[in-house]
């Protein structure tokens, strides 16, 4: 069988080089730039849909007009396999524009290459098993198990809402602290230390990913305001307390 | 040498059984349900007096109370070792409330009975040497360093502002959400589990802590100023964005 992997970004290309550890993998990408992973075969944007499976790895803003320039190129019987940190955008688009003798098959690796730097053991991974044979669909979660991965099955309503308040909130958070210039600190605390990992992991995302996972999933706004209240909340308990540290001096 | 503990809370607990594995530790509360930790011996508000080295583990807001309750007992050449969170404030205390043949040494130990669970091995402690005689101070060091501690020396002031921005931040960060009711997910990241960490970490502490760091460190109110427009700023970035994710439903 042969996988294809349309996207060699950040994640693309971890994903790639991570199934071309099973798999015969044929990696596209539209930036030319872009390097090839390990293990993978670069192919050109036409040798892409000799692959039985297709997994896509571009960003989430560029769902639509991917799908619409690889539509028609697909054969019939093909698995397209999205892997979006959203999940009721991407598979509405690809029930939309993909024809209807192509699977889909809805996927979110909850994790990346910082996350999953040494191993991806025990790691999560959301499917959303759309619009496939039930034999394909056994087949890609004893695949995914045999990675070391843990399935969570769910439909994709569920991953964004569940999604909001753990992944989103998490980027959320990491980016605006990276607003404060914080720094490593030699009286740091073990939580603080904690804070600064997060700020890297999330930061070392691509801000168009930021951004997608906020205004793709329906869910982040009630989170984003969630937080907002929580924040005021917290800062007016301190705006009837006058600061006292001073006033001994 | 006998070593004195004013204070059996969460903290003091904690720091009295760390130095009753190297000193004879005597230990009081003023409240009486306060268990007496292993290795340390209970004793009476006069028999504190007895010992040489007195350290302080009460609440940084009823600092000035303890210390104008044990000044008139306090034996010359005692050393007076506080232990708050911040370290211009208490500091300040001590001299103008102490008796002048008291010495005084402020000290942080950066890490409570959550971060130190395993071990304080490497874990940073910080000295503002005040009043104190030069071989107290270097006995107290070798001391710290013996217990596996990491000593930053520096003034109160450096202390503060250092404070705010590491260990306030995180406190107030794990505060914030803690508002939002956040839980252990399936499908969680992880740098949500980190933020997880970070919640339960800082909400173990007491909330007197919580509320006494940041109103005690006059740094922090910038800090929190900073979190507020990096926070605005983020949410700014959003509101100009529609949610797209219902759009294609």
């Amino acid at each position: 069988m042969r996988i294809g992997v349309y996207g060699l970004g950040r994640f693309g290309a971890f994903w790639a080089g991570l199934l071309a550890e099973t798999f015969n993998v044929y990696g596209y990408s539209r930036n030319p730039d872009r390097l090839t992973p390990k293990g993978v075969n670069r192919v050109s944007f036409d040798e892409l849909f000799d692959c039985q499976v297709l997994f896509l790895c571009n960003a989430i803003s560029s769902m639509e007009e991917v799908l619409k320039d690889i539509s028609g190129h697909l054969q019939p019987g093909t698995l397209v396999v999205d892997s979006c940190s959203v999940k009721v955008y991407p598979i509405n688009l690809m029930k939309a524009i993909l024809p209807e003798e192509v699977g889909i098959l809805g996927t979110h690796p909850m994790f990346g290459p910082d996350s999953a730097k040494i191993s991806v053991e025990g790691l999560p991974i959301v499917l959303c098993a759309e619009r496939l044979r039930d034999e394909q669909y056994v087949y890609w979660k004893d695949r995914f198990r045999a990675m070391g991965l843990v399935i969570q099955e769910m439909t994709a309503d569920e991953h964004d809402r569940e999604a909001a308040y753990t992944q989103g909130i998490t980027h959320f958070i990491g980016r605006t602290l990276n607003e404060m210039n914080l720094h490593p600190s030699a009286i740091g605390t073990a939580g603080y230390s904690g804070l600064l990992d997060i700020i890297k992991q999330t930061c070392n995302d691509p801000w168009q990913l930021f951004i997608d996972l906020q205004k793709y999933n329906p869910y982040t706004s009630d989170m984003r305001d969630d937080l907002h209240h929580g924040l005021e909340k917290m800062l007016n308990t301190f705006d009837s307390i006058e600061s006292l540290g001073d006033l001994d001096g």
